[in-house]
């Protein structure tokens, strides 16, 4: 089976669940159902890793250390991008050597997307112009100044305009499992729900 | 403010979400509303940390890797332990020194809480005995057999009998905001959810 490559951007100030939720929803995702498909990767259609510019270890919200997996210069072709938020944003959106590499990864992706605040970063590498996307909800005003005519969604889970983008953290959940009943139909996705306990709105 | 310290045991093939749903749960909650107190530890109520046997790299179920924050040893004392499942508990289960050092935390801690099958765990510490308790669907049965006169609720998200576990993986975030409403009340836990968009039960 081909396997799709998903890249998940972690930065210091990362929010813990914006990378946690689509990390577990795509890492247990399997074509055969049940719990014993999950003790192995032989019918799990993602390979989910982090990537940051450096190796170096990443600080998350709250204290969090996590160890990228690849950096901008070792990571394999990403099929699936996903930039989560988080406070550490802020910072990101001056970091103009990140926001290249979102955009040269962006544009060899099959699809891209966001998680809470990671839509500021996707509207500053230009890649929610002309679209309607949403954040969380503390960030409706600062997401329209980022970018050309940017329609904000203040009311949906997540919007899928080409460019995917989620509300608020644990709606980055939301989001993954849309991603998943898109490419492998709507029973995977919800036995994957089952599978993890999560309810599905 | 008095915080209290909250423990979260890892260990290679611990579920990610079982820790990080906690994890942003507890980090999160602030005892003053908005987004701006999310910014600051001022109104935090808890001090959140992993800790593992040492403090080398653990690797998470899908490859993440968590630098622990504390080992054993060097942990200070800690107010509410969290125990996360995954596939990585069952070595667990086969490891007296992490069981000794869950029975020895477990005997000074204020609450003592599991996520999906970390209630193996706990059953095998002695700990849910002629309680109530609930794991992971797919380990029901197990988790009776750990303990003695463990009575396996199978409908609930989490039971609270003394000790707190929860069903399976994304269960552990219900049980989190019913730990922080416990301590706080429904509106600090209901304004954390709103904070971190997540939809409670």
């Amino acid at each position: 089976m081909e396997r799709r490559n998903v890249g998940i951007l972690v930065f210091d100030g990362v929010a813990v669940l914006d990378l946690a939720g689509p990390f577990e929803v795509l890492t247990r995702t399997r074509l055969e159902p049940g719990t014993e498909s999950r003790r192995t990767e032989e019918s799990a259609p993602f390979d989910v890793f982090t990537v940051a510019k450096t190796r170096e270890p990443v600080t998350a919200t709250g204290g969090l250390v996590v160890m990228p997996r690849h950096s901008f210069a070792d990571a394999p072709h990403i099929d699936l991008l996903v930039v989560p938020g988080g406070f550490g944003t802020r910072p990101v959106l001056q970091d103009a050597e990140t926001i290249d590499w979102i955009r040269r990864s962006a544009a060899s992706a099959e699809r891209v997307a966001s998680v809470c605040t990671g839509a500021l970063v996707l509207a500053r590498a230009g890649l929610l112009d002309n679209r309607r996307a949403t954040t969380h909800w503390g960030s409706f005003g600062l997401l329209a100044s980022l970018g050309h005519n940017i329609t904000v969604d203040r009311e949906a889970r997540f919007v899928d305009d080409g460019v995917l983008t989620s509300a608020g953290v644990a709606s980055g959940m939301d989001l993954a499992f849309h991603v998943v009943e898109t490419f492998f139909g709507k029973d995977v996705a919800d036995e994957t729900a089952r599978y993890i306990e999560y309810r599905r709105g």
